[in-house]
């Protein structure tokens, strides 16, 4: 049987080209090799933020962009957390299989609490590893495709399975987490995250003139002041993008950057032509669907189905091995 | 509208005379003028022991108690939480809105790690009141029969029903605890709390000689020794039952004990008898009950597409209000 791959991201609202790099694109190439879930975490959503009066909105828009993208619905279920009752029901029971001590010890939330400077914790962000837990062995996912700061949750995950297996007999495969091989990219600033809430972000959907106006503004070697100064690429975002977009000048604009011959203004520009014509499939795609509504109720609506099939095949083998029939 | 009220217990198996006289008996009387809900709390065992081997018998050998006492099933359902999904949808949405601050202030989890003697507890274990919330909320009961020691509990929950009924919208009625008049019995070893954990109870499905052998060995007033010792019944386990199970005669075996014109073994034996006579009808009721196990499975069956309905209603609100229709 092919393998199963759990990916999921919470919906919050446009994606970006970091997004595509580091996750979007990945998930594409391995829907020909896998069989893939694809998680709308909208229940993860609230543990950080209690507000709902976007999560709808932002969640068809992460659609149109995961489709466009070229996820296709027919192959890889695109449905959301809420939607399927089992997500909360194995949440509750994997809750009695962790104790608060090995909650405690996970990096990422000590690092978002120091990121979101929050005084106080609610109960399920402190748990939200449990969710994720459930998330990931509702549907027997083999593989779980993260970036390295995300591993720890797939090692969770595997200590969860294997507690209850010991307790009540062999129902979970531990998980493996798959790391992705691109990076995050830079944000515009050049912090080293793009991301929407630190405003740096170039969306995928994007139009040329758009990406020209964000690039233009992108901070760039800052000892290049003038176009014929040397410049330092190995610390340039834009550097970074023509890596990534880019790639066969890459060497050619590495020399003449160093050299002084290629002023700021000339590489942004050819950045930015690059990105557009990059995405050019992606934005005609993206407006086809945004004639068409109806589709993106219909494929979270298929999925959703499909997805409900595989929670319920699942809860049925943990009620049987747990005796709660 | 009658006013709903939401009861539970988690099923450890047969009940005892603490039991009934702490809260079966209230329940029974509180049917005659509320609309109840018993709730078979079989996921709350979970909190302190995953062997869920004996839940199932253990819950069957509860309601056939619940029954016998007086519960009437197509008055009140009767249901067990791992059979109503809402549940842990509720629970995991009310996990958002609690800190992990406000639950280590929990007094009675603090007893019960003192008591239990554990080193390390669970996730699910330290969120407990959280999945009681959701229970209570859930049935929108407005009146929770507790002991005193457990109105903390219905604090939390009127706490969640505040923050969500702010954040999303009057929602839920802030339910009120209704503390239950008669104190817990104490055990036969003369304990403050009888209990199964400790050995020192008398089932109520106790037969008239397993009542006697069991009253025969219960501590007294240790400084009555020989018969005509002057006794003590203000510090004496069976006059404690006695006030219970033999109201009309309390003042005369006062007396008599004071005096030392009454014996501990006649005094016993009265109040065995007593017991005996106060449970006949619930013993004749139960081995009714034990020639139909059928009778069983269809109350429980029946109660849980009744508490479903409910269970189902105040989710589409919950939905609603929070916008992940």
């Amino acid at each position: 049987m092919t393998k199963r791959i759990l990916s999921g991201m919470r919906p919050t609202g446009k994606l970006h080209i970091g997004h595509f790099v580091g996750a979007l694109e990945n998930w594409v190439k391995l829907q020909e090799e896998y069989n893939n879930f694809h998680l709308i975490a909208d229940y993860h959503v609230l543990t950080t933020n209690t507000d709902t009066s976007e999560i709808y909105k932002n969640t068809i828009e992460m659609v149109k962009d995961w489709v466009s993208a070229g996820i296709d619905p027919n192959k890889s279920p695109i449905f959301r957390q809420s939607q399927i009752k089992e997500h909360a029901e194995l949440h509750l029971l994997f809750s009695m299989l962790i104790t608060t001590a090995r909650l405690e010890r996970n990096p990422s939330l000590k690092e978002q609490v120091r990121d979101l400077k929050l005084d106080n914790i609610t109960y399920g962000h402190f748990g939200y590893p449990v969710l994720q837990s459930a998330d990931i062995l509702l549907y027997q996912g083999e593989l779980v495709p993260v970036g390295e700061d995300q591993a720890s949750h797939v090692e969770i995950t595997r200590e969860i399975a294997r507690k209850f297996n010991k307790i009540y007999g062999k129902t979970f495969v531990e998980p493996r987490a798959k790391l992705t091989t691109f990076s995050r990219l830079p944000g515009l600033d050049g912090k080293a995250k793009m991301s929407k809430s630190l405003g740096n972000t170039i969306s995928l959907s994007d139009s040329p003139e758009e990406i020209w106006q964000s690039v233009r503004k992108a901070v760039t070697d800052t000892k290049k002041i003038r176009k014929n100064d040397p410049g330092h690429p190995e610390v340039c975002t834009i550097f970074t993008y023509q890596k990534v977009f880019n790639q066969n000048n890459t060497e050619e604009i590495e020399k003449n950057c160093k050299s002084g011959a290629l002023g700021c203004v000339d590489c942004k520009k050819m950045c930015a032509e690059k990105i557009s014509t990059y995405f050019e499939d992606f934005r005609n795609k993206r407006s086809e669907l945004n004639k068409n509504p109806e589709l993106i109720k219909d494929i979270l609506n298929d999925g959703e189905n499909k997805a409900r099939i595989v929670a319920k095949e699942t809860m049925e083998k943990v009620r049987d091995a747990m005796k709660i029939g």
